[in-house]
């Protein structure tokens, strides 16, 4: 973050709006082919890559055609971990841009480029792991997603409110861990509904599979409901 | 992070060197008053406040007189945690000052003139959980550590490098769950040693109390190292 900040220090401002219609175009070629784009936010370590393997082969199994853009500072390992799928997963590094310490519009933009996305129904972008900075920006998704880990606790709603106002889901992840920690469900919940009453929570567990297949619904069900509300569901006839 | 940037536009380089004067101001004052300065960084969750909880009446049996500034972007969740140790805390809201994803020296300056340094010996400084932005800044502090939960997986220091570099030492929290986690503890530790061969390791559990007392040993040798090196061993005749 700091060091984009040098780099571009006469026009901060300027940033902020070449971000913002960066995630305009996105959003634009999102619409045009037909792609159901999720920007995927969590702490570090909270599981978002282990999800998506799960996750993945599922949405395969109903004839959705799927992509990651695995964003990080730096290493390509997520990538490495997506790539058994034989889907097509993009590595979008902040290093080189500064070490930024969120995926930017920009970055996605130019992993687009590396895309077919005539052939393509869902996007995962995997963010960096930070509960912080990716909330401020708009990468021209169509939902925001929260993966909140049960080993974190019960406050974190509270205490990282934009993110959890920001999303339409909140996966409640690491379910199987839950008979081995001090932690209170019912308060996780209760501390999300304080926080974004409209916030829709699914329990998962990569490792059981717990809550998977219902994560898979709630794509299919958001992907199809954009579809109607902006009566764009004209991809078969484009292609 | 964005609004302060709003806030100080055409600033920016500015910013950066108040930053730093600010941290030098900070550091001149604690040594001054001998006290031992430990920025204690983490994701979100990853027990820092927890384990706050226990290491401090185990300094204040070694008759260490402790103090913790919380650093959190909103809420008093985790000052409300450490009221019962009858302890100095300091709750550092980010909000206020638009919302960072860090502690910056202007928080720490501002929180100090609510403390007695002269009868004070250490001071933590509990920063946002955020593996990222925090360990960019200099708060004026002696020692960074990390805290890095072992629920987070194998590879955050490959992934989060600059943190496991600025660092001293690296706790690893949570080890009572290592049973119940398909994680190789021996891989985070060549993880760690690859991203920073100097850094010191220490497995703790706040649940179980494992490695909180070598833990106090740590902060007890390095504080001590301090004075020998700084020729400061004075504070018992300056007070």
């Amino acid at each position: 973050m700091m060091k984009v900040m040098r780099m571009k220090i006469p026009v901060i401002r300027n940033v902020l709006e070449e971000s913002d219609a960066r995630a305009r175009e996105n959003r634009t070629l999102f619409d045009r082919h037909g792609v159901f784009v999720l920007n995927m936010m969590s702490s570090p370590g909270a599981g978002k890559t282990t999800l998506l393997q799960k996750t993945i082969p599922l949405l395969q199994k109903r004839n959705l055609k799927c992509a990651v853009i695995e964003g990080d500072i730096t290493s390509t390992l997520d990538s490495e971990k997506l790539s058994p799928l034989g889907i097509p997963v993009v590595q979008a590094n902040t290093e080189p841009f500064g070490g930024d310490c969120h995926v930017g519009s920009h970055l996605v933009q130019a992993a687009l480029a590396h895309f077919d996305l005539a052939t393509m129904d869902v996007l995962f972008i995997e963010n960096i792991g930070n509960l912080v900075c990716p909330a401020e920006f708009d990468l021209g998704e169509d939902r925001k997603v929260v993966v909140l880990s049960i080993t974190e606790g019960e406050d974190k709603p509270v205490k990282y409110p934009l993110m959890f106002r920001e999303c339409k889901l909140c996966l409640l992840s690491k379910m199987d861990l839950a008979p081995h920690l001090d932690v209170d469900l019912a308060r996780i919940r209760e501390n999300i509904r304080r926080t974004n009453a409209e916030l829709t929570v699914i329990p998962v567990s990569a490792k059981t599979g717990e809550g998977v297949a219902a994560w898979c619904d709630w794509i299919v069900a958001q992907k199809s409901g954009k579809r109607k509300a902006e009566g764009s569901d004209q991809k078969s006839r484009e292609l």
